[in-house]
């Protein structure tokens, strides 16, 4: 699938979160591709405090960011757009078909496999702090992201990372492994490691600053 | 990316599971897709009352099932798997890339943002029943899947399938749709007659009969 290098791209953010939420927005990841594939792109704002205006869910139908347009089409969800934006970017996706795959495959694992659980983790931790159902429901979730951190480490092993060169596979794991406190991921050396080699990317340098310098509240 | 038609498809799945989870084990999204693209394909069955033995890892890094291998890539998650198995056949995913791409964004969207919530409540209903905490919890995810559903309701509208022809994006949304109750989807009609609309092509049902027919613990 081919991108027109001359299309202008369109992706949507928030110019308002929680200071917690800050550099953690969803548009944070297709910011991170779009500068591995050294495309630029306009941002549309929107503030995080209110709904979304109602023609926003003809563009991304769950009211979330982000929502990316390039001329070509118009996307919601964030594994989507990567997968889109990869078909045209070696650096992103493999050019061979079962490499292609299998980082198809550790996104999605990314996606629906061990960030249910840390999500589950940071809803109950930051929306009903303090609530006494949550001390008993937290060890259960606690639980099954040990159990989802220890097996992804165990397939990255001494690798750089999950599968050959980096791809929008290891983009998206990285990405969920920083929506948790550092002292979970710490029980893992060699995945704290690999988000480490992730995160030193310039392109996520570049996608992480230009996200936090929309925030008008922005954390000091 | 082509499939050699002549390489034999494997797939992983389980010869028993507890009746509440008959019909609803996730190697039935694969065989929905391969019956659906006219494949053939075999079976590796495993006890679903044991761990798997440690070389599946080498297949399937979470131990879960369905793990994948049609002779040229072993992969594993059902969406990467489905996005495989799509991309040789127009019937599962469009040939013109924004078809594609909006197809893959509803595939995504059907995990990473109804699925979420919907596994939620199975895992406190079937997990956890009586716990005194799921009383306090499920208010909670009840209502995140209200919104979940009105949202992907009010995206479909009228039509018959979420974007234009059937694909594996609404393979993949009415199989989250039949993880629930029936009375949670009764509330919103048009999504309970899209669910049973997928559930009547043939494709689906040779696949569920294809699960069920494997179970030694068949539920009667």
């Amino acid at each position: 699938m081919a991108i027109d290098p001359a299309a202008p791209i369109r992706l949507s953010a928030l110019s308002w979160v929680p200071e917690f939420a800050q550099g953690h927005v969803r548009d944070l990841r297709v910011r991170w591709a779009l500068e591995e594939a050294g495309r630029d792109y306009a941002v549309e704002l929107f503030d995080g405090r209110v709904p979304r205006p109602p023609d926003y869910l003809d563009w991304q139908p769950f009211g979330q960011v982000p929502a990316f347009h390039d001329g070509a089409v118009s996307l919601f969800e964030s594994g989507a757009i990567l997968l889109h934006i990869g078909n045209s970017c070696p650096v992103l996706l493999p050019v061979d078909p079962a490499g292609r795959a299998r980082a198809t495959a550790w996104l999605l694992a990314a996606l629906n496999t061990v960030e249910p659980p840390v999500q589950q983790l940071a809803i109950i931790n930051l929306f009903y702090p303090g609530e006494a159902w949550t001390d008993a429901y937290r060890p259960h979730v606690m639980a099954m992201i040990g159990t989802r951190l220890g097996q992804v480490d165990a397939a990255l092993g001494d690798a750089e990372w999950l599968d050959g060169s980096f791809s929008i596979g290891d983009l998206m794991m990285a990405n969920v492994l920083r929506n948790m406190d550092d002292d979970v991921l710490a029980q893992f050396p060699r995945l704290a490691a690999y988000r480490a080699r992730a995160e030193a990317r310039p392109a996520f340098g570049r996608a992480l600053e230009a996200q936090l310098s929309q925030f008008e509240n922005r954390a000091a």
